[in-house]
């Protein structure tokens, strides 16, 4: 497909200030968003709301339409966790080889266009997700299980400002490299003028899988990283959420398209449980990139058959709380018990093991509150959101697999017979969907003996409440889960400066961002693009950050020419 | 070991000068240099000199002292290339497991200082490195056997300006990050402020494999590209030139310990052929970052191996040649002849395959040059070289391993069967050194179906001089060898400004840097610092390039703190 890149360019000018912009906050790791994180200010207006509930309820229960090459039949099966029926949509499924030729015949046109024009398409991709976010609101309420607001905060605005700031990194990445020089220099009595000319030239076809609980948060960026850089994409959506995933390519290759690319840069390769796909794509000869958000288990085989493929990855979580004295106890109990129970803890971001020393949590006034009490406290706190149902159907939502009900019913035997459960997990009943796939969280006391229990993963409402010898020994215990079982935030809470200076130092070294002393409305867990650094690549629970150079600056290389003047 | 970090930031302040002029050489890629590029304007003046060659002859027959921990006992048995003699250095063999400890351990003071601190301890160390460069010329020499002039300026300072190169790429990597910020928004009802700070948190220890024929070309970037970003680096020299990497790794002792940190950062660990623990340093539980330069077959291995720890390759270079028309043919084959014999063609640079259409070259006044007359005036310019006394010893130089003298002998007989020997290798006689290895080079004439005997590298003075059908399956099939064997550079002669618009697109794709029209005194493969990238990563050549951001961004990482402010 040839194309004079003129309406590419067209909107590169369109949005250079807003990337410019961007670009800056990046530097600067001060807030800033592109889009207004409420629903009620959104440009669309309650117009756009509607449109949106429409548009996914026009698509429930028939044909997904998405023009690309290799359809060999059709699949789908995805189950709402809110109304417990099938979505009834189905997909293409696609015989790979055919996305892997499609996508290297489009890079062809792609790899020539210039940075700017490439970047002002991507540019343009997310302003039209942005616009039909509520779409994509009710996409991922309806396979991931968010609730409303997190659907279109977190899975849509906030996941849009992380595209946009890996398009900034990718256009700092880019713009590093001249695209021409003057060269001169003397050879003896000779002097010599060369002109000298690069190109970016993009390392192939990248696949990009999304996660089943939070799908466009990395997928955003990875995929938009991958085609400011010159390849194409093929996204390998989780079997249980295709349609927010699908959405998205969909937008890819209308904006593509009407720029006068090839749609074919960005394809949608689905599979279901009982015939995944994903391996083959991660070993395919033509696959050059892998971006991996999802299990612990298939991400190790990922990061392990991978290379030499480029290969980004996002696991699990094994996220860590040290209590060790505070002002004031009930806003700490408070802070804990919302972000324990925000969307049901299935964030690779929720706190999971919660450590409090022996010999209590040392108050301001001097008191001492106890293990016991301290673990009584936040059940209580986790009952008081489980019973509000202002607030239970807000921040719990749903559980997204039902796999996670069989780990709660083991985990409470266990914790049963290894420490003390402190509150079981049981459904609630959601307001609006009377039908939805709920439970309120597992809480289990026990002591640092039980590091079978807590020391990876459970991926859902499951939290522990561990008693350690002492507040060192609860640092060190930590930051050692974060170390070996892969964390990704971490959480401290201490009056003693020093103290909080050794949980910097410890999990610094163990690679989990600490967050100290924080309470209030914001959920402790919550990561800025712009300007929070996600993940680290120190520990398991991934290699890649979102989003630093490293992201970027290997999606593309570069080649030379060099002539006399 | 403490230190206050005073000395570090007082080279800092010497030297950051320095290091912002090579930053911005980098970004403009115009000529630049921080050091005199022929030995006569070395500021040490001739006593330097004397000074270098006395402490080289000094240290001949005798210990290497290297007071690193370690040691298991000594090992030596480099042999001179141009005496034939064994220089009878001795060097400590190293406990690798002791190595990665004390390394680790050294780690821990270097993390905690600034990148500028760092990167004053590195420039210091180059400005040293530049200092001693008359012992390292010998040492290269008697080593690698290059020339005199070679040993100094492409083993010396344009080595050394390749490392101020990679140190200038992690400086701007590292100051991507702010080392703090304030962050506000808006929850609800309450405005938040956190404060963050981040740090730089090194990977871990690194090993870097220096090669045979041009040791610190390659290990100068990787060593301080790595120790800028915190890391420590452990030197894996070829067993037949120790010498050059244990002066490096001395000096780089010397002014890490006089700036108040571990030595144990940079460490040697020297094998031998037969006892060799490349492999062993590669899979070491306690290495995170591996450089290597050599073999195709080693570095295959090294890829295939190395990950998850990161891996930066450069390995064969298997670069071609397409002369399809010309003004003048005169200085075109002056130019190849001479850059096929430059240090015996021992460089991963040097080119190998030389393609002709077999209706020749075309000439400005409209006659073509048969291949049969250019193989033939490629071989005469290449007698004229070697047999003459003033221009064979500085451009031949030596040949580095005895193993080249076998290849050479088989390969022809191989090309007397398939094709003709247009020119035998043949020793000369050095004028200075009459028992020096030398060999001039082979010339083979041979059709593209002797694709087994050019496809891969032929390391040493081998050519082939390549009919094909036509210009563009020259073309076609130079662009091919780049491709699947591996080419770094490549070489085009063409008065047809489409022709070379087409040479363009076909190394582009393959991933070879590619040369036009180049005549004159600068040796053709010349990859000048800040300027030239070399290799592309598209190939098999390698797959990490010196310099670019993808060099150094992955070296670190980013751990965060916030808090409420």
């Amino acid at each position: 497909m040839a194309t004079n890149h003129a309406t590419a360019l067209g909107l590169w000018e369109r949005h250079r200030d807003a990337l410019s912009q961007a670009q800056a906050a990046c530097r600067t790791r001060g807030y800033f968003s592109l889009f207004h994180e409420t629903p009620d200010r959104h440009p669309g207006g309650t117009d756009a709301q509607a449109a949106g509930l429409a548009a996914f309820r026009a698509q429930l229960g028939t044909r997904f339409e998405l023009d690309q090459p290799g359809a060999r039949d059709r699949l789908g099966g995805e189950v709402s966790p809110y109304t417990g029926e099938p979505l009834g949509i189905d997909y293409p499924r696609a015989n790979p080889d055919v996305l892997f030729d499609a996508a290297r015949a489009a890079m062809r046109g792609w790899a020539e266009a210039s940075p700017s024009a490439r970047l002002g398409v991507c540019m343009e991709i997310v302003d039209r997700l942005y616009a039909q976010v509520f779409v994509a609101q009710h996409a991922v309420m309806h396979t991931a299980g968010q609730s409303a607001l997190m659907s279109y905060a977190g899975s849509g605005t906030n996941a849009l400002d992380r595209g946009v700031e890996a398009l900034a990194y990718a256009h700092a990445a880019m713009a590093d490299v001249p695209r021409e020089a003057t060269w001169e220099r003397r050879f003896g009595s000779a002097n010599l003028v060369l002109k000298k000319r690069w190109r970016l030239v993009p390392r192939g076809v990248a696949v990009c899988f999304a996660c089943a609980t939070f799908p466009t948060w990395n997928a955003y960026p990875a995929m938009l990283a991958s085609l400011a850089t010159g390849n194409a994409v093929i996204v390998k959506p989780h079997p249980t959420g295709i349609l927010p995933m699908a959405l998205a390519v969909r937008t890819c290759r209308e904006v593509l398209a009407a720029a006068g690319y090839s749609p074919d840069l960005a394809t949608l390769c689905c599979d279901t449980v009982d015939a995944p796909v994903g391996k083959l794509l991660v070993e395919h000869p033509k696959a050059a990139i892998v971006d991996f958000t999802g299990s612990a288990r298939f991400g190790a085989w990922v990061e392990e058959n991978a290379p030499p493929r480029l290969c980004y990855t996002e696991t699990s979580g094994v996220n860590t709380v040290v209590v060790e004295s505070v002002d004031s106890l009930d806003p700490v109990v408070k802070s804990l018990a919302t972000t324990m129970s925000l969307f049901s803890a299935q964030m690779c971001t929720s706190p999971q093991n919660v450590y409090v020393p022996a010999d209590g949590v040392r108050c301001a006034d001097g008191t001492r509150v106890s293990p016991r009490d301290f673990g009584a406290a936040i059940a209580a706190a986790m009952d008081g959101i489980a019973n509000d149902p202002r607030r239970a159907g807000p921040i719990l939502a749903t559980v997204q697999s039902p796999t996670t009900l069989a780990m709660l019913d083991g985990l409470s035997k266990d914790g049963a017979a290894r420490g003390r459960v402190l509150r079981e997990s049981r459904p609630y009943a959601h307001p609006d969907f009377p039908k939805a796939r709920t439970r309120t969280p597992l809480l289990v006391a026990v002591d640092a003996g039980a590091q079978d229990l807590y020391g990876e993963e459970r991926f859902g409402p499951a939290g522990f409440v561990i008693t350690t010898r002492d507040r060192d020994a609860a640092l060190a215990e930590a930051a050692r889960d974060a170390l070996r079982g892969g964390g990704i935030t971490a959480f401290v809470y201490s009056t003693d400066a020093d103290y909080l200076a050794r949980a910097e130092e410890a999990y610094s070294a163990a690679g989990a961002q600490l967050t100290c002393n924080l309470t209030g409305p914001m959920p402790l867990n919550f990561a800025a693009a712009y300007s929070d650094y996600h993940v680290t690549g120190l520990n398991p629970a991934g290699n890649a950050t979102l989003t630093d150079l490293a992201f970027v600056a290997s999606r593309f290389r570069i080649t030379q020419v060099r002539a006399p003047a």
